[in-house]
């Protein structure tokens, strides 16, 4: 299976994944089910994909194959130099409708005959970024092509399996979390989530976009015992037993 | 939807339900999930059920007519005084068989009927309690009849929306964890799953059977605004935030 999260905040974007892919449980793998693209100062696009596998690669080859064939164009009478692509569009927005036209294309091409064998098409993507002389945004794009985007109500988008790291973000996130603590709370959620689910797995791929920075201020990949995100779950599994052990016992039974 | 746990303990069983049913998020209606059967001192029953309503409502009125079938045999040539019930079967064992087989008997007679009107006719059922020389015991009827019994290495069943109330029992309910602890834990795991899950909700109801004791030591129905599970829910949340707030931010981003 498959956990990311998108926190769109103030201060920035936050995304963390993690990289275990299965086709039952006797055939995991690992996939990174995050992809980057940066023009540094200019614009800083993050996808994260859950589901089918097939679906989401091809929907990525798509994105960058339009990127190649743009930049491959000798001059400007070149047919190719008018390609739209996701580091040309000129907004968030059409970024996320780029993504969801990809999207779209590879669920009609594959969708009836992977149905006909007892098999899910269903996928589901997270495209957060930003553009110069734009916001920051984020957008959740289904399978259908259609999109959400996360707004102050609800700053964070999740796909895959989402329950387990869900309450923490619930009664931690607002829009106003600086990023130092939502860092934490997105490892909090991704721990939650690797404890109850076997089928997500290290490592993680994790980015940062500062508000109004388009670039990465952060991409990292988080190994099997990396320092930091050893530290914060064992802090966390000790506060969390130290809290359910300092409410009282019901007694009276 | 539903939540309802089930702890299979060395000092005894603790269950808790929610009681909200929905068909479509515009027919929410509150049903009882918990259904208890007593002879105090010989034997004490507690069944939970998730799934299709009109399914588990039909097991539970077998369950029920067999007893009053039994009930009301004029004497022992009466060829109803033999009818099995779960108040004479000669194990919990038995008792999970006998909810087993009126599982499999619903699901034959609706389930292609649902089926073709698109419905699922899924259901669970944990039935847990002790008679008089046996153990006390806690099982998990499936839809086709079949089920699994509570052990050591897993001393709890949940059936519904599990996911949001499991990592909780996961780090602390063990064999060995008290009835006034465990109360405790069901609560928050309870708590977990009604803020996280709108379709899961007050009032709840409560059964504990101590172990060797064949009766119920508590049987309550928890209303919204009760003050032991309000008192709980506003501590556990303080508590979180508090054992968030305690873990440093993550800084040099």
């Amino acid at each position: 299976m498959t956990y990311c999260v998108a926190l769109r905040l103030d201060a920035g974007i936050v995304m963390l994944s993690d990289t275990r892919t299965n086709a039952g449980i006797d055939n995991v793998s690992r996939y990174g089910k995050m992809f980057t693209w940066e023009v540094p100062g200019e614009r800083a696009i993050c996808l994260m994909c859950a589901g089918n596998l097939s679906i989401t690669q091809g929907v990525v080859t798509a994105i960058d194959t339009a990127l190649r064939r743009r930049g491959a164009a000798a001059d400007d009478r070149d047919p190719d130099a008018g390609t739209e692509t996701i580091l040309s569009a000129d907004s968030m927005y059409r970024v996320a409708e780029i993504v969801g036209a990809h999207m779209a294309t590879m669920q009609e091409r594959y969708r009836d005959q992977l149905s006909a064998q007892g098999q899910a098409a269903d996928a589901s993507i997270i495209v957060a970024g930003q553009r110069i002389g734009g916001e920051h945004r984020a957008f959740m794009v289904y399978s259908p092509g259609n999109f959400i985007e996360a707004t102050p109500d609800t700053p964070f988008l999740q796909i895959g399996e989402h329950k387990y790291g869900k309450p923490i973000l619930d009664r931690v996130i607002t829009p106003e979390t600086p990023i130092a603590r939502a860092l934490k709370a997105v490892y909090v959620s991704m721990d939650s989530t690797l404890r109850s689910n076997l089928s997500v797995g290290m490592p993680l791929d994790l980015a940062v976009i500062r508000c109004g920075d388009c670039r990465f201020a952060l991409r990292r990949r988080i190994e099997e015992g990396d320092a930091e995100f050893t530290d914060i779950s064992e802090r966390w599994s000790n506060a969390l037993r130290d809290a359910f052990g300092s409410i009282p016992d019901i007694a009276g039974v």
